[in-house]
């Protein structure tokens, strides 16, 4: 297959390098020893790439759909989420987020879609959904895991 | 640890969804069976978190670092990047992705930190960097790895 089913790097463009990489770092996130003076690289785990109607993807975080233009309500139509195995595991991610300095967007709160879900902001205004998902699995290595791929 | 090293979910927001949809799908991906009328999900494998200046990472894939207003020149902030193990395998896939309706922005080329790199964008203007880093290594499922994380 030429084209692999695959996210190999997400690269957020930011302001300050060294002060989001502190902002991660404070986070208890370790980064690798491949980062260099320009550029911060952390390991992670397995991702899943999905596809979600703009304004509804603005609205589940609560800003506004227009461009993009600076700060934490403008919209990149982008979001990351990041999911732990329960309601609690959320609500102490959620609090050490907003400890480490991230803008409370969303409060963590039961979604329409059954899951407890929440969203901060990096110091860049990346949103992350911090979330909880009841209906979804995770393998050994914490990855989410989705029903199989059509045949 | 409270906030785990890891990227789940990686949502782009899209103006259509079924054609977006019928985009990655055309590049050979097959959607998950967790899709629903409104939401499209790829199972994905690893990924990489890195930190880089806005400008430069702007500049990467020839765009204006300007925020972002609509079509592929203006910049979100955030680009996503596919790794594969050769020089070819990165002209192949730039191939298919532009024969499957992806914007060229960055013909393939040696890139200066010694890679084979090139940039698309998808049909709402994601960014997407092809690459053959030859200091990089792969697992046996394609993640890329990097050097271990400092003590």
């Amino acid at each position: 297959m030429t084209v692999p089913q695959r996210v190999s790097i997400v690269t957020l463009g930011v302001a300050d390098l060294a002060a989001s990489t502190a902002f991660y770092e404070s986070l208890g996130w370790k980064k690798s020893t491949s980062s260099q003076d320009t550029i911060t690289f952390f390991q992670m785990q397995g991702s899943v790439f999905g596809l979600y109607e703009h304004h509804a993807l603005a609205d589940d975080a609560k800003v506004s759909p227009e461009p993009f233009v600076g700060g934490v309500r403008g919209f990149r139509g982008v979001t990351f989420a990041l999911n732990v195995d329960s309601v609690d595991a959320v609500d102490a991610m959620y609090a050490e987020w907003v400890a480490a300095g991230a803008t409370p967007m969303v409060e963590p709160h039961t979604a329409f879609w059954g899951g407890h879900s929440s969203y901060v902001a990096d110091p860049d205004g990346h949103l992350w959904e911090l979330a909880f998902n009841p209906y979804a699995e995770f393998d050994d290595a914490g990855n989410l895991v989705l029903a199989p791929a059509e045949d």
